[in-house]
């Protein structure tokens, strides 16, 4: 038997081919989303904190939209394809090639099941110290047609199917969640012994522990809470998930220090991270990649996504902020507000009605109602800088790219198209001309015109 | 005995004359609204898909209203009032007037039983080749204070009130839901026999059994769930029942293949369509006359009336579709936009703080920040018309009437209210000046002028 | 024994100093929100029904900002600081300069208890007639670690803790709230005597009950339902508290007639008041100080603060209302408005996209989307008045200080810097201009610097 060590090279192997039929759905199952991301970074996630060396992630149905969210979540794993898929252990032995070469422990995990705690992939592969082959089970409350673990003692002796089980092997509760870890060669030699010779034709992972002890070597399990290892199968399955995640996260939150008066109308994402004594209030939706600061503030009917928001900063309420947005310390961004890469000073305001895109607003600056950086041309999209300290009046649209200095002001309603020196107040609008009585005069012919309309 | 056969013309008579008194309202009881429509309007569409040639509503208290409301919602029923009420017998009496000349059959509804299934009443129309009366019944958890249905086999010998119930009578659990089907001039006939012999003083439809039995005509009863027979009472009963009714609606949209994070914060209306692998962020609120294609995504905030959504548009966050709101496939509606009886043509992005009204936006064009239809002018509305591949520079007020043409641009700022020709460019504001030093000697004197104030 | 009346003086002592350390947080618990308003103002405003001539709030841990929360919500109260903090009998104790010259009757509530119903605290009080110690008991679901009060009869022995418990006195389930009413000077006396001989060397209130029976007094418990006497620990507590607060205010409101879809998406203050047949849709937060009269129409998404809304108005959805909004009559506030200390007269429009801050509009007034009242110069802010049956311009900017007359109009794109007399037009933008073909130019210039840059 070989000596695993705690510091032994790792490789997950992630299965992310299935079809997810009863899904429903041409998005393949693992894109469909969980906590604001698709349910395969979950595996992903949980199984990076074992700092492995190697991923691979076993494609299939959908592949190339898989290989593409694969790429952008964790650059650095590898995708190998099944064609056709003819079951779990076979889909495992498309690793073959991604790990030739590869010297250390493999663990197995699925692109939909996503409650895998961190602390139970670690006691996998701490499990892995005295036996060849580790198997994650849990105790069923309802085992009905999961596979059964068959153990002696410590000692996992195979996994029985359900539907080839002997009552006494259905009155088994411990069933099998399809994880597991072991040597990754040995893994893929026993892997290529599974045979096919079954009613659906198909190469069964689950053969493996017997296998394993035909060859003398040793194989155990080791239990998690149930609820870890749910998998999902339908919208309504994922549905109810996302419940549980979002009850996972608040009480989280809550025992973090977070002020939330209504949890329940709050969404965070997989990695949001909010910090203590923050306020959080009802309604409020967090996309992916989101950090708020202790002490800031988030008012109801706020949405945001990929942004920072430091200490003292209050957002909202009916604030957007897309991805790149920074808001600096005690800043201000106020209703019907969306900020989108651009970085706004410490004790900035921007607190109405307004765009601020691909632009930096300097410290203490506040930006009038209305105003938008006008970042598009139609075909390129351009920066807005603008200084500390200014005074950007209401209705100002900027005119990317263009610089605003220090102390500069704008008249409301200005367009700006040039650059304004620190200091300078920009002006460009018409003068105000009052004409008596005209509009009395346009009301009575307008309403002349409508009744002649009807008439 | 009559010969009913499956193309029976059919009569829907639905009874909407009570008070509601429990609803402490002054809106009549079949106008509160469930899934984004009135009451009544539940009980009408699922009576319609048995294509009934007549509908007669019986209206009664805030008779006005009601009959507005089913003109609006039915426009080929007719109302017929009853006043005073004196009971459900004598309401369904009003009907004669109305059926006068009618041959076919009868179904009694309700105004305020919103559940009924189209198959159910299906079911009490086929049951009607055998038998001269047909009552809905259910068996109640809880039989209570429903009355009570007096069976013999199939064969229903009465109804009998619970005050007036012998104990072996109240021991049945099978209960009358008040809907019934009949031959329509037999039901009124019957029905002018029935006596308001009891302490209330009314006339009660639950007579009709005993009374055709003494005909020798036969009645029966068919059940169903007792979940389709609820009746509203009270407000907290309207919205346990608007939680039942979003509860249904919402699995019936995960099964259709909808994608929904948080089902719970969506708001379906009665008749609201959503095509497969559409997604629907949390908290999207959806009133009456939403059509949403395929592959279309609603954001989170958003809210929809009597609009259409084609296949690949994005909605939202925070964009509001009002009646009359066409959006072409690939379009993106963004946040704090209201679009309202316009239509956005394929690929057009409205994407920030802009009103569209009473407007033709062609394909492929881009309305900047902050631009407004100017469709009133304080007395009448006027129509906004753009073409395809334009690009309205930000904060364009678009004064109608008013035509751009194609591939038409706008400098952002402008007023427009004069006709842009195709490919021209449409200028309308004041050039920059900047004055130099004047912002920092304003700031400075408007800081002396408050100092001095509170000096 | 003292002579209580119905008529004594009354005197509230609320404890407010503990630190409550599980909240995890900086903030002190009396300041954590539930129903949008501090913890303590929850026990004040129930304590204010017994119109107590003083009112007196022990402070501590957080005590300035407790203080400056207190002033604000109650001026006329005092607070008396405990440092250190040595149980709850010491800190009663901190009342007695407070109440040196005081003759009444002293109740003692706590700031961390906000569900006891005024109802209870009468009872209390009236219990006083014939006992000189009336202490608030309640029958535990589940006593575990609850103080025990130790009855014969309806004497009330001694209060007993639980860790200090024999058996017998375990199997008690009438437990101790902490509030108590009693003659304040007994009170005080009576406390001076307490001594902090235990484990915690506190000095513990509970002692009361037994050193008042070896004067001779007599001590009596009166019972209130569990859920009165709920204390808040920690944020998932302080969560859950929430709920009920909500569900309580929601029922409360269906059952006074309030219109509500979606009720569990509604969050109401402790002070919201909403009018009969007023309809509040789904998702509208209410801040504290509220009020909307009946027959108004709040719809979905709508956020209102320390506002004012009368009958027939229709407010959102998307509508922001702060503090000092006072809306009209049958006026009509639309999505992405926001109004701050500001009159809308009656019928007044407010349709789209604006600001309206520091201002008056009269009656029967539109104002155009993207209207901004421009209130600020950096410096100071001003008022803009309106008048009646005015038409503001889509795009106006309003450059406060400034008035409008009866029936002005502003044209759109307009700034008003100057008054508009009654009946006159407002004009300030540039005329438009067309630049043929200009557009198209343009278009492939910028295409060709984009090709470029890329090559």
């Amino acid at each position: 038997m070989s000596e695993p060590q705690a510091t032994r090279p790792i490789a997950l192997i992630i299965l992310a081919a299935g079809q997810g039929t009863r899904m429903n759905s041409d998005l393949p199952k693992p894109l469909h989303k969980l906590g604001g991301m698709p349910l395969i970074a979950h595996a992903l996630f949980a199984g990076a904190t074992l700092e492995p060396s190697r991923i691979v992630v076993i494609t299939g149905h959908g592949a190339e939209a898989v290989e593409k969210a694969v790429e952008d979540l964790m650059p650095f794993a590898t995708c190998a394809r099944q064609e056709p898929q003819l079951g779990t252990g076979h889909a495992v032995l498309q690793a073959a090639d991604a790990l030739a070469d590869f010297e250390g422990d493999a663990i197995v995990l699925y692109a939909d099941t996503p409650f895998i705690r961190p602390e139970t992939l670690a006691a996998m592969q701490a499990a892995r110290a005295a036996h060849d082959i580790v198997v994650l089970g849990f105790r069923a409350a309802d085992p009905g047609r999961y596979g059964r673990l068959i153990l002696d003692g410590d000692r996992l002796e195979r996994i029985v199917e359900a539907k080839d089980a002997t009552p006494a092997e259905l009155a088994v509760d411990t069933c099998n969640s399809g994880l597991l870890a072991a040597d990754a060669q040995t893994l893929l030699r026993l892997l290529s012994r599974v045979t096919n010779d079954n009613a659906a034709g198909e190469y069964y992972l689950t053969d493996l522990p017997a296998l394993a002890r035909a060859e003398g070597l040793s194989a155990t399990a080791i239990l998690c809470p149930e609820a870890e290892t749910l998998g999902i199968n339908s919208r309504p399955e994922l549905a109810a998930a996302e419940t549980t995640f979002q009850t996972n996260k608040r009480l989280e939150m809550l025992d973090n220090g977070v002020a939330m008066q209504a949890p329940d109308t709050v969404f965070f994402a997989l990695d949001t991270w909010v910090g203590r004594d923050a306020e959080i209030e009802p309604n409020v939706v967090f996309g992916p990649g989101v950090t708020v600061e202790s002490g800031a503030q988030i008012r109801a009917f706020s949405h945001l996504e990929g942004c920072h928001v430091s200490a003292g900063a209050v957002i909202g309420p009916y604030a957007r902020l897309r991805p790149g947005a920074e808001i600096g310390n005690d800043a201000r961004i106020g209703n019907f507000v969306e900020v989108k890469e651009a970085q706004i000073g410490d004790g900035a305001k921007v607190n109405h009605l307004t765009y601020i895109g691909d632009a930096t607003v300097g410290e203490r600056s506040n930006i009038g109602a209305g105003t938008v950086t006008c970042n598009y041309d139609g075909v390129m999209k351009h920066r807005t800088i603008i200084g500390r300290d200014t005074f950007i009046g209401s209705d100002t649209m900027l005119v990317a790219p263009v610089t605003l200095g220090d102390r500069a002001m704008t008249a409301s309603g200005s367009v700006i198209t040039e650059d304004v020196p620190p200091g300078a107040l920009a002006l460009g609008r018409a003068k105000q001309v009052n004409k008596p009585g005209l509009a009395v005069k346009l009301m009575d012919r307008l309403r002349a015109i409508k009744a002649a309309r009807k008439g």
